[in-house]
């Protein structure tokens, strides 16, 4: 259409009309964004989250932060998706020793893989972590970098967690998926800061959670740079580079991140000095951690659980201030698309 | 105003005028954004930069890249800023050990030390990489994370260039600046890959480059979280975590950005690697590489000089369809605000 083929006071109306119905798009994007976090129930976990975010953002106020200083670390396991009845990457890890078992016989009389291969869970749990270190050495090295992506990427696209029966990725908690979007929308930048696997959560987290990889810190192992038959790759050696767990957390950030963030949320011991270290800023800074209370949706864990242990951080929680967020009462939803 | 309290007539012309006035700040936008790297002459270099920027931004294409991928590195001394005389990171490390002495007697009688304080600079080159190191060492460590970084502050904004009079951050490369904005105008995610330290970069890049600390990558010493009367802090300690150089680079990249880049920028042998890594990706890849040829206006260095040796670079350079930029002939201006 073109505008001077109208009459005056048609111009007019059209234009009037295009006005009105740019104003009414904008009212819908305000009333749809009036409740952010809708898997959130209300109550002072949710309000003390919308209550920081709109005083960091309040241009002019007392608590503003520039967008640029807006940083927000989330630890994975246990805050950004299921870590029982084990962590995802210790299931996959295990998968990865099933299926490589027929290249090395030498499994069969090794332990931790003979008890692993042979079904017996007893034995590769009296392991410890010491026999989980061993396997995840044993699969998680020796290969390309662009192999082992290869590898997670076929992995977590078909593995199923053996309660719930839905990918790993369906796993994921969906009050955490509303609140990353939601800090996003107001101009904080997103980081995962787990003590799993960097390389094994960069291949989805951008699908999953919008973090891209390289927002994502983690625990590494040692990778070299060589030319294989005149092509440039990088190949993982069995050697462990960074362990980014608890007083790795704040090491890693300074590292990755070299900023110390405004907001960090964790579930477990392993996540309070990332907490600690957050709050310790100037200005206002928040602290959050989900306490999984919910055995009939998810999972109802405490002090001594065997994953996600939580000693020493309930106390520190309680003492300083950070935001309990009890999983059974705070969360109307635990994973998308299903109660 | 009140639309309403104009007459109908009043109203549409009201309505048209701020119609156009919309359409020429359109205009004016565009006319700006003819030619957005002003400071590159017109040659190879400047159109293999635009035909590759088009090329992987234009939607449906051959070569169409997504933006989440559009990562693009960039080494520091002597591709964003001068390198010549010597590093000016090497500058600073000197300065401390010269603001430091008084508090260090020792270094009166301890080499390379004392070369320094007396002037005997032909005694402190001899001492070479591991001098350096040590005065590095003696000068980055030993504080908190938050107090290095204030050091570093104080004397970026005050330090000068000896040659050029100005500010060590008034010495960065213009016809660069243009460059890194005008990929991030194309959705690219601009990177700083250097040898040189990464907590000496990060407190300046944003504001001069555009560049915030989460991405630049640069090497490292090793830090520890500690609580220091109540207070949590990081620690730097005198122990090198990670030298980000050579074949350092490449794994550099694979650490924190986790995606191989598609178009990467470098001056000297140490960032062949990361060119070589980043062109042996998939689809189109751009290596790109200042040569230093402009003894007039900056400085020109070849084969075998003392800093950003190119040995040999430029013969790998040449065999792989590296686009050389020409500084002399392809860089209009050199520095902002000045020739």
């Amino acid at each position: 259409m073109n505008l001077t083929q109208l009459r005056p006071q048609s111009r007019f109306r059209f234009l009037v009309y295009s006005f009105v119905a740019i104003f009414a798009v904008c009212i819908c994007s305000v009333a749809k964004a009036s409740d952010p976090l809708p898997s959130w129930n209300s109550g002072p976990a949710k309000q003390a989250i919308v209550d920081f975010v709109t005083k960091v953002t309040q241009k002019g106020g007392e608590h503003f932060v520039r967008p640029e200083e807006r940083i927000a670390t989330f630890d994975n396991d246990g805050t950004l998706w299921v870590e029982q009845p084990i962590y995802t990457q210790v299931t996959f890890i295990f998968d990865r020793v099933k299926e490589l078992a027929p290249q090395h016989p030498e499994w069969k009389t090794t332990q931790p893989f003979k008890a692993l291969l042979e079904g017996d869970m007893k034995t590769v749990g009296a392991s410890g972590e010491k026999g989980i270190l061993q396997m995840g050495m044993a699969t998680h090295t020796g290969m390309t970098a662009a192999e082992f992506e290869k590898m997670v990427r076929e992995w977590i696209t078909t593995a199923k967690h053996p309660h719930f029966k839905r990918l790993y990725t369906e796993c994921v908690y969906q009050p955490q998926l509303e609140l990353l979007a939601y800090l996003r929308s107001n101009g904080f930048k997103t980081f995962i800061v787990s003590g799993g696997g960097i390389e094994f959560m960069r291949p989805w987290t951008e699908e999953i959670y919008g973090i891209p990889p390289e927002q994502v810190v983690g625990s590494s192992i040692v990778t070299e740079f060589q030319i294989k038959e005149v092509k440039p790759v990088l190949v993982r050696l069995p050697k462990i580079n960074f362990i980014n767990d608890k007083a790795g957390k704040p090491v890693g950030i300074y590292q990755h991140i070299g900023r110390r963030p405004i907001l960090a949320f964790g579930n477990a011991d392993a996540d309070m000095q990332m907490i600690q270290y957050t709050k310790a800023g100037d200005g206002l800074r928040l602290g959050l951690f989900v306490h999984h209370t919910d055995s009939e949706r998810e999972y109802a864990y405490d002090r001594k659980s065997h994953v996600g242990r939580l000693d020493k951080v309930l106390d520190i929680a309680t003492e300083n201030d950070w935001i309990i967020v009890d999983m059974k009462n705070d969360w109307k939803q635990i994973f998308p698309g299903a109660k």
